[in-house]
């Protein structure tokens, strides 16, 4: 599957994508039945954005990002650059001028399971990154790999088309056959949540809303004092 | 231990508590004589928040957050959250609903020896979080664990009822018995690094005002110029 | 080469750091041959600092800021104090009293291969630090070490005297010989960028500019459709 | 795709799979393209197993191995087993019982990203283990996850069904329908390193025999004599 | 707390500690309710050991093994030496020649949160060490620190005089007062798990036994057929 | 320094070298000062192995091996192959067929800051190695570097031409010049290290031997009985 670029991978519709991206990385998580996040360890360099779009996937060579300059060809208006290595590699594979050049075509931003560099220039020039390092290190341009075949980054699975919002909390990928759905499953858990927020607020318990006392006696939590555990554990 | 929940563990008077959070995490880390500090991996969110509190503690299963909804009724005005798990665990455990329930209880922020979601809805609510991950992966409510026993969380040994203070430099756990003490202690610091400070300002070296020389001339340091240092080492 | 205090070290000449401190790192440490990065463990605790100047150099005990004291008196106008450990330690070798001290001196700031404490004092302050650590944990003054003696730090040979900038992207070493000729490369390469960045916002690709696309053919990277690539999977 | 158990997934091959076993995961790992090698955080808890056979995978969530105990009923002669959890896991997911449970139904081992324990017992019994941890922390039988769907596991693909070559140097899987192909070209390819190893023996260099001298001049590589470099580094 | 050595801790009792000792760490951890045991991080340098004792706890300032040197004095046969510091470390704090002085006052073994180093002698001698790294790096004697005091290693509180036992699984500490219940349920789960591994190795399923295949049918898991799945996914 | 082979650095006496390899690791890094130690990142894939030898260093791209294929040509009977990498990389660098190379013209084995494969061959044809990861994952040969020229390995600093001690505590550095000296303290200190064996064997105390009695008195150790320590800490 290596050394190939797939010129016209079918996309998620950037119009329901548009719609899940108003919905939090947490919530689109939860809607498609917890799947998808690509974990703690790929954070925003800067907090405060949030943005979604259409997967362009690149499988690099560790210290070599020819296929990310590849991949810039293969971009349109809404996409969001994937990129990982096939091996760990913290270099910057991506800086300001490959994202000068991502941003004249409409990409939105880009998901790194490796480094990115010059990120103040990033971060000027409203391209969001998140990675998995921050690395000053550059990459040569040498070895050969892939563009817009399913990668694995974040220890998911991504194909290219896939819709993909990241936020705050970090990443999370939605199939593309599944956005629809997904996005049903958000606007359903959001109203949901509302009510429960302003219970909450009113000082409900989630104990009760949920059920969750039932839980505890099944699973045999029980109460005591605070004398009480002090007898239990001689203390 | 653990399937308990302790109802009414004694806290920390939050007075004097308040007084102590007045000085910063390592102030009073060193005001306890160097302890209680849960150690770097535990980092806030965002910088910027400077809290104090009194520890509810929360032991829980990986991957389940059960405990956490059952501390919530255990909760206080003047309290901290202090969750962490029986195995390494980088889930969010706690995300806003659960922080919205809590601050209407008046719980100050969340200490969590694992993950947090939706930083940023809880960065605009005002509940400041120090935790080891950030991860919008959710939980199960299926397992049972503990609330308010002994944990211990970034390896420290916490008690409910133990003062907690967090800031950008992390957090520092201080047992009930010792808010008193730790409080005078940090006083007289302060008093002093004020004098010291201005001495500094003005030039004066701590190599002098600390008697160091003495050290380094005991432990056999001594002072060369480069020439002499090339000489030695052949440069 | 412990125990050792080396007084006059020759120091990069201040005023071709400071020319060299207006670019960035990642362009630095192209210029001198993608050399010298200290790599993505040294972050800085704020994001939006750049400075520039010449390393102090400090070898500590773990646990142990003697020297870094020690080193204050060796400190002149444009100095950065670049501090390392003899074994892998996240200690807060340095605070704000000590970093009081260094700006009084002339200190612009400091790079740590260790931890660092007091950073909301130290940012508002304006006292810049790179560090693989942010830790309250206070250190001994008890066991010898070394200051302005070669040393390792993120993994790179930093000599005292030689140029250091740093900015979001981490932290680099420029040799003092070397000082000139990265200035110049550094001037050639921005310049060069400029017309780049010029030609990729009007759309051009750098697969073109670059010439990559002969990489690509040389290295066996073909371009397929998706209904292709689907044929060939089997998918 | 949770919460599913899949009965009757397609299998590789045991005929093919075995030949295939007859060759190490490095040999296996280039034959199939360089791909499909879990990397280097899976090992074996004690060196000197090789084994292969056909994947049946597992999704757990954390700290709960009830999909562990429910894969069992879908395992055959020759059968992997490879569990992964939806987030990081250290926990003990397998461990004597189970094995025993698996062994009887002629498992030939188990591939986990996460933890084993028992591991004593498990040697003792024959049953190899490539894992991410040892672990002795126990597992609830609670939270519902999938057995034979598609899992990422050492951040590769795992399809049930997939050959599984395991050795010292980690563990690779070929997708089933690759087997062939890779069993010919690791014959073919250990055909050639037999000739090549011969000539190394005999002291022929491989930058001759695979005329990496014309790529160390195209990249630019010169020599020097150490005197020249001295003088060049003005050391 | 710090600064003391605590000259007679109450230990447990040799003779059942012995007893409890003749039960790996996976079930002694099991008998104490899943609780105790020192995590994945620590590891025996060489497999196959398998010793019990009592712990003396040693509280070390990070490279530096004062406090070491100091608990030798505190040992008595039966005695294991429970090493931690006061931040992470991984020097090595113990070597051949303290271990020489252990073993003629009767201790059986070390286990250590941070470094140990002489490994092949210590494995010649017979001194089993459990630890979270191999370092040959040297420590001074120079800073305080506590013997005999409460500690947390591998994230588990230890007191003094409890009961430790490690294997190739780990470490797992019982505390004193709980000696005679785990060992008692101990027994009671090796007798229970005798049936079960007969039944197992006779083709039962832990599903039934365990009567796993209700939580199967109360948390959702269906069994499809690998040509429904096929359907399902779109495959 | 990039893109460079040295011919013929000068070497440390073999003879020499020799007899400080019959001193373990931990002696050799104490017989120096303190220094040269790779620290606990490097570890040996097989324990036993104990070798000396002179260094031949090489720095590759991550993903490449070239350098260590151009290293070949420039290595004699004595040399051990110290390799690294301009980036973290854990990439197979060394399998069997270079190690076969290596062999035939006397190099004794291998010290790597990455990974390495093939490691039951390599450990069957007597070729140890000494590494920070085992990976099957190979490698291309496309990117230049060097061969001979100062390399920072395991956060030390490597000359050609140094001396090499590698055993199951590690590996350690010497350089060339200091290897006579290193051999007079590594003899003194085993002699002394004799004598205090067979006190403390005999039941002598270091405590009383080193004189560290003094040092808890300067440093505020006090003695107290279990009960003192209850009443104080109010237990």
């Amino acid at each position: 599957m290596r050394n190939i670029v797939v010129t016209d991978p079918p996309r998620a519709d950037l119009g329901q994508v548009a719609k899940l991206g108003e919905y939090g990385v947490a919530t689109v998580h939860e809607a498609v039945g917890r799947s998808g996040y690509l974990g703690p360890r790929l954070r925003p360099v800067h907090l405060g954005a949030h943005i979604s779009g259409v997967a362009v996937t690149v499988l690099c060579w560790p210290g070599d990002n020819l296929m990310v300059h590849t991949a810039v060809e293969q971009c349109r208006p809404g996409d969001i650059l994937v990129i990982t290595t096939t091996s760990p590699c913290t270099d910057g594979l991506l800086g300001e001028l490959v994202a000068t050049s991502l941003q004249a075509r409409g990409v939105r931003g880009a998901v790194i399971d490796g480094g990115v560099r010059d990120v103040a220039e990033l971060h000027d020039m409203g391209f969001p990154v998140w990675s998995a390092a921050v690395s000053a290190q550059g990459t040569v341009k040498a070895a050969p790999g892939a563009v817009n075949v399913p990668v694995v980054a974040g220890g998911q699975l991504i194909h290219p088309g896939d819709a993909i919002v990241a936020d705050d909390d970090g990443v999370v990928c939605v199939p593309r056959a599944q956005v629809d759905r997904a996005l049903g499953a958000a606007r359903a858990r959001v109203a949901a949540e509302e009510v429960t927020r302003a219970a909450l607020r009113a000082g409900e318990l989630s104990l009760d809303r949920s059920a969750l006392r039932e839980v505890l006696k099944r699973t045999g939590v029980h109460y005591v004092t605070a004398a009480e555990f002090a007898r239990q554990t001689g203390g």
